[in-house]
């Protein structure tokens, strides 16, 4: 079939076939499509939307453009979570290490960031030596001895998807949920896994700001993570403004060493809690726990006892890593670095934080990419000083700027004081880090039942 | 503006500003736009469709990525044709001469044939030594002396639309009103007319095949012609059997010179009908006759004195042809071909003929393309024996095919018989050539009051 006539399908609105699919795939994969023919067909797609069909079979015909892991020869149950990104989102470092504590294998393949969002490889780079460009065979080897490993992808998972997602960043495609249904799962697809959690942001930082948005994205995620057999949960987690303490790539990982090492202050809590409740959802999926409840107590003796440092620490040595972050995380602090401060312009209480302005002043100073071949600076960033709903006076501590020198500082220092909205009045709106959890486990538990009978 | 946020607008349904259309239309003439990003914006306005100010920026825009004529020391007013193309459709080697003849300058910018339609450059091309790539002093010279040239687009004209459509076509985007209507008029506007008429096909072997797309795309040719100070109307014509007697380059010049001769079978009725109807239009528009009677009394005058068959012989010295075809139009007959019958299966009414089908066949035995890059072979063709509400008897000729050899005729034979459907009852149907005249001159008439007063 012609690409013509596939394209014309679906700008006609009409259902295209798996058959039709597979060839716009394979087109893809084998280069007999050209790219203003797949920029055609994905616009045809964003306007007039994908059935669940459709969705599973784009998903499916991409997760077949390359390879799957094959982890047959680990016993343990395989389980990984993924965020649709936000800033000072750091929940991997903490998650991998807790969850492998518990007994759970976690091949987590992760990315690098772009915009106002960061990217899990980039932050772990921060390690002296961490080595995130891992062959398949070292990251299953080392997920084997340590129980996680985290690498970037690898040209073998899902080239189709890499070659999408490229043209839909250029082309103005990227915020529809088919597409990001199919190039999200076709990536952790090939994980082989038995549990999968997502962490969908929702707010002024998320790409998808609406909650309803948030919410038919987690929908559609888990259902997709089902019929394929993966155990699919979504927590929707508020991205009105960065999580935790820190933002930036060295900043964070100190606040997820922190946080392992049980060294945690207040602006830390939120990233705890976030961990707390994908890691618990993990755990329980996989069955290594019965109820959510259980999954807490587990993870919280994963923390005391020191086993999730310890898994951390076995993991940076495996990858090549300087682990002595684990014994001083302020090593990872660079003492060139000069602290400024944003100060409030008035009293009252933290209304707005706008998360993506923040995101977008760390990449401005280096902290993170404008353009994919940008370099970064691992060391600078931002510490959130207060969060939504605190009372704040005049000339108080917003949040303090760590860069290279003054210039970097006044080049962002109006957009960050900006970020703020500080109102008179105390905001009843409620500021829950937790928004809701999608969870169609009846489904499949229905499913199961229905295989058993 | 960057080209994303551009093409994010027209996804998502908004009114794009004569700014963005121009911004657009200038990065794909200098190249700072992508062809897939190129491919995205025009998928976006085929679905969401284009308003009619948004269809006037797009049309200006790509005139404007272009060079126009400059005619201002042509004296007589100048009209021209413009068809959207179908089987066995040749009125612009009749019209151009014949409404030359009558006072009007005709600076034509024909195109070539691709799929199932022919193109008047290769039929002109037939007569030995016509010379289509005319620069544009020659094409001016040869239009002052004789009345008429007939030429090739140059790369000066509207050079954004040549990109675009090259794209449309392998998009899936070419049916499209205000893409068409910008494509067509962008070069048309760019000749300086003072008047335009449009043929818009419809029927089996129209692109455009239900009568009521046809009159939405009349009407917004019209429309746009108007805005922009051409006289436009157009004539719906039916292309529900091929038109007039021969389908095929020479067999076609053929069947015009015949025509401009005064040696006119019944078979060619047709084309000799249309033509007048569109250049009575012309000359009219171009205050020539003060009526549509008045109008095809002068031409028939053209037609007896041979006016007409003068003004074409003259073109065709002045373009380098050979103009014996005008003396002896046998000339243009191969007299190497083969002729091969179709015969009809049962006795009875010719109900249905499908031109796609036979302007398929042509191009196939090679009379036309079907890739850009195909050689045409000039004297190849078919004879349509009988037309639309004819009788037949079992075994009687409904066409012929000519062309080199029986392996040829053997490759077609089938899909030409098939091409006919004969029925027992005579169909109540009425066969009409013309089927319909838009024309919104009214509005430009008060127009023109309203500048008056």
């Amino acid at each position: 079939m012609r690409p013509q006539e596939i394209i014309a399908k679906k700008r006609d609105g009409e259902i295209l076939t798996r058959g039709e699919i597979n060839s716009f795939v394979r087109g893809i994969t084998d280069g007999t499509w050209a790219d203003y023919q797949t920029a055609a067909l994905v616009m045809a797609m964003f306007i007039n939307e994908l059935s669940a069909d459709e969705q599973n079979a784009l998903t499916e015909a991409m997760l077949d453009s390359g390879e799957r892991l094959d982890f047959s020869d680990i016993a343990q149950p395989k389980a990984d979570k993924h965020s649709t990104g936000g800033v000072g989102d750091k929940t991997s470092l903490i998650i991998a290490p807790l969850v492998a504590a518990c007994g759970v294998s976690v091949p987590m393949i992760s990315g690098r960031g772009l915009g106002h969002t960061g990217g899990t490889l980039d932050k772990l780079e921060s390690i002296k030596g961490y080595n995130v460009n891992l062959s398949t065979a070292e990251f299953k080897r080392i997920i084997k001895e340590c129980g996680f490993a985290m690498s970037g992808q690898t040209a073998e998972i899902a080239p189709a998807d890499k070659k999408i997602y490229a043209l839909r960043d250029a082309t103005a495609t990227v915020e529809s949920i088919p597409l990001i249904v199919a190039s999200i799962m076709s990536k952790k697809l090939a994980e082989n896994l038995d549990a999968l959690v997502l962490d969908v942001k929702t707010g002024s930082g998320a790409f998808m700001p609406e909650l309803s948005g948030a919410k038919k994205l987690a929908e559609a995620l888990c259902r997709t993570g089902n019929a394929f057999g993966v155990k699919t949960e979504a927590v929707i987690s508020d991205m009105n403004q960065p999580l935790g303490k820190y933002v930036g790539n060295a900043l964070e990982v100190y606040e997820c060493v922190k946080i392992l090492r049980g060294e945690i202050d207040e602006k830390m809590q939120p990233t705890l809690e976030l961990s707390i409740e994908l890691a618990a959802r993990m755990l329980v999926l996989c069955g290594v726990a019965e109820t959510i409840s259980d999954s807490k107590s587990q993870i919280s003796n994963a923390f005391g006892s020191g086993a999730a440092l310890e898994k951390f620490r076995q993991n940076i040595e495996l990858q090549n890593g300087d682990a002595k972050v684990c014994d001083k995380p302020e090593s990872l602090f660079d003492e060139n670095l000069i602290q400024i401060e944003i100060k409030a312009e008035k009293t009252g209480f933290v209304a707005e934080i706008n998360a993506s302005a923040i995101g977008e002043c760390v990449s401005k100073i280096g902290g993170g990419r404008i353009k994919v071949s940008d370099k970064i600076d691992f060391a600078v960033g931002y510490e959130c000083a207060v969060k939504l709903g605190d009372e704040v006076k005049l000339g108080e501590t917003l949040g303090v700027i760590l860069c290279r020198n003054a210039a970097q500082a006044d080049s962002i220092y109006e957009k960050l004081a900006n970020a703020y909205k500080i109102e008179d009045e105390k905001s009843k709106r409620e500021f829950d880090l937790i928004k809701e959890i999608i969870n169609i486990k009846s489904q499949f538990k229905q499913a199961e039942q229905a295989e058993q009978n």
